[in-house]
């Protein structure tokens, strides 16, 4: 073969006149009226070729999907054909030949997959070969690249804290422990401490690295391993300038996506995006209120939001307010983290971030004075000179201004903007309590 | 207090002759001919006040380094200070009073850090405070943006695969294992293995990500958790089109960190950048031969190129070529792992690459021939069938193209970049077998 530069599949078209040479996967081949069509992937999407030659058809014969090929051929214009363009006249190399079916078919939407969803991930390697499945995770990298865009935007550090830790952050059971050269180590459920530590050091910091929840329940939302955004910014006056930041955040990253991504986001019947640059915020009480005037059912004894309001909310805030972002405010102190901040009459200084019907994140000043700290972590039971916690009480006792943050999952945020059913359709190899492979 | 915007330290200047509001930490507070003067720092840096005023002076006594506090004053110029400016007649307000004082020094060069290591590290929560420290961990971060900017520019996919996995990747002892739901599970060694599936999805990804090694050396060199940067590249003619990319990479990250943090890193009194667009390749056996010429020393029976040397043909480049950063190839086959790919004459188709004289990485075209994989496989004694392998296997039955890529640490380009004596001292929070906190 003649020596040539390799053209995209999305770029023949550019080319139409000229020969190109293409480089890909065998997507699909068929016979139509007495044609074979294959369509060949590459990283920009797929290009058709249509190929006449009897030598050239029988390279392909036994051939199946996955097969890698170099085809040389003419470009040509052809508006019916996906990417507008054609190749003709094709010369075919066959670079490594695949010979047995793709265990899952990988050229039908996302409506056509298997329901059962273990059948999708025990195929995965080979299922996300699907261009929608693909453009999930398109949209998932460029999503954690605007959210970065803006921390650097707003002076945020980018920082990088141990998962290998001496205790159990949150707390709880939910804890995978490991022998770390005779002593137990933990793998940390969240970088909360050492985000915290780092205000001391740059006032805003963010972190995007995996977290540990040994979940035991098997259900659609649980996973034991996720990728977290965690944030953290001092010399705040409040908790409602961390959720200014954040509703900057989503707006700037939401808005972002559904314009660089209309398409994609269109072929995946993900939900037209309803939001306002400044998210409603409703106390909990008026939640509750407006909850029970329009279904009858009274909540006010709840300490939470039930899912059933998170749902309504989101739903009567995109109504009413154009937004289906919403804070609820006023959480109660019985909701609380050692680490948070406690507010007016039995409230926290917090508020819980809702987006299309779930909580997102929660959202809370820290409490950042040394004494009353010692007292909140002494009231949860936490020893604070325990290794685990000794050096994060050291930050304070050398001074941490007032401070507030929040970490939410990438996983369950790039669900619900494509408007997945399951988290782990979010992650590219899931981890639960029944998979740890692939 | 009045109600005013906060203005960063290093914006004061701009202020001169208004009266400005600073919020931060005492950093430092000394008497000089009757006035005190305190340095207040934030995340933008220092700015000098001058108190003169006896109740503010009364307000500050007792107070030490890491106090929060708030000043209003008048911002004046004052080229002899720290960022140019000043603020005089200042009215203080302390936010958070700190009355012990800092268990490690904060306002020397790094020059007079502890010379003992556990010092700094049992130290680290307040000694990051140090401006010189923070300065490290800012050209961290931006490093991380630099690499990520360049590899969007070239079409990778940034992916998240899992760290809780089946199989050790990487083989050898140096593995942590743990307790998952009744299963063994492991600790990602790399993303090797997945970041080679995801090659048949996207052609090119990458992630930074943590990577877990059981070192059971305690020595400069290992840390037990490091943060990778790692990518993947498809459809190459050979391991030299990963060579090109590193290259391309490293040269705009680095220049761009020399030109970006030009200041900061003659502060950390690093090594000025000696280096070409194109990186010098040499064979091992040219490197042997050279070194021989000039030391006198027969390397020549060695399997891999000695500390010595690698220092030593660093040196050697930069001084005839102007390039720090330099390619050794024709690695011999048996520093190959199993999913290398074989060259000529015993040679693996990877080069190193050396850069102020250490191995940053190895980067290997690898073999993508499903039956070539299984032999060499076996040959390693891997079971392609078991758990934390059959995916693996899977992605090559199903077709992948020629690729490469490479993986290296980011703490360990930090420690070259800066200078730095020990990779620990680019990592906020190491990690190693006698060190689990903070």
């Amino acid at each position: 073969m003649i020596l040539m530069e390799r053209v995209l599949a999305g770029d023949v078209k550019k080319h139409a006149g000229k020969k190109v040479l293409v480089e890909g996967w065998l997507h699909k081949k068929r016979l139509l009226g007495g044609l074979t069509f294959i369509a060949v992937r590459d990283r920009s999407g797929l290009i058709q070729v249509v190929v006449q030659d009897k030598s050239e058809v029988e390279k392909l014969r036994g051939l199946q999907t996955g097969t890698v090929v170099k085809v040389i051929g003419q470009a040509v214009d052809e508006p019916r054909a996906p990417g507008g363009a054609e190749i003709h006249e094709p010369e075919i190399e066959i670079i490594v030949p695949v010979e047995v079916e793709p265990p899952i078919e990988i050229d039908k939407p996302l409506s056509h997959r298997p329901e059962n969803l273990d059948t999708l991930f025990d195929q995965r390697v080979i299922g996300l070969r699907n261009l929608d499945e693909a453009k999930i995770f398109r949209i998932r990298s460029d999503l954690l690249r605007y959210i970065r865009e803006f921390l650097y935007k707003n002076d945020f550090v980018e920082i990088n804290t141990p998962k290998l830790v001496a205790g159990a952050a949150e707390g709880g059971a939910e804890v995978f422990k490991l022998d770390y050269f005779g002593k137990e180590a933990t793998l940390a459920q969240s970088p909360q401490l050492y985000k915290q530590i780092m205000v001391g050091v740059f006032e805003r910091v963010f972190e995007i690295a995996p977290a540990f929840r040994a979940e035991l329940s098997a259900t659609t939302r649980h996973v034991s391993e996720v990728t977290m955004l965690d944030i953290e910014m001092g010399f705040i006056k409040d908790h409602n300038e961390v959720l200014d930041m954040l509703q900057g955040l989503l707006y700037e990253v939401l808005t972002r996506v559904y314009q660089e991504h209309a398409d994609d986001l269109k072929t995946l019947k993900s939900p037209d995006l309803t939001l306002t640059a400044k998210f409603p915020r409703y106390s909990m009480k008026e939640i509750h209120e407006l909850y029970q005037r329009e279904t009858g059912v009274d909540t006010s004894n709840e300490i939470d939001l039930t899912p059933d309001e998170e749902k309504w909310i989101c739903e009567y805030s995109k109504k009413n307010n154009g937004c289906e972002a919403v804070f609820a405010t006023g959480l109660p102190e019985s909701k609380m983290k050692f680490y948070h901040m406690k507010g007016d009459n039995g409230t926290a200084k917090s508020a819980d971030l809702l987006f299309r019907g779930i909580e997102l994140a929660t959202v809370p000043q820290r409490e950042h004075r040394h004494e009353n700290l010692l007292a909140q972590m002494k009231a949860s039971g936490i020893d604070p000179e325990s290794p685990g916690f000794s050096h994060f009480v050291t930050a304070f006792r050398h001074g941490l201004p007032p401070h507030g943050g929040c970490g939410f999952g990438i996983d369950r945020l790039t669900e619900k903007v494509i408007g997945l059913g399951n988290v782990k359709e979010a992650i590219l190899f899931p981890r639960d309590i029944n998979r740890l492979a692939p």
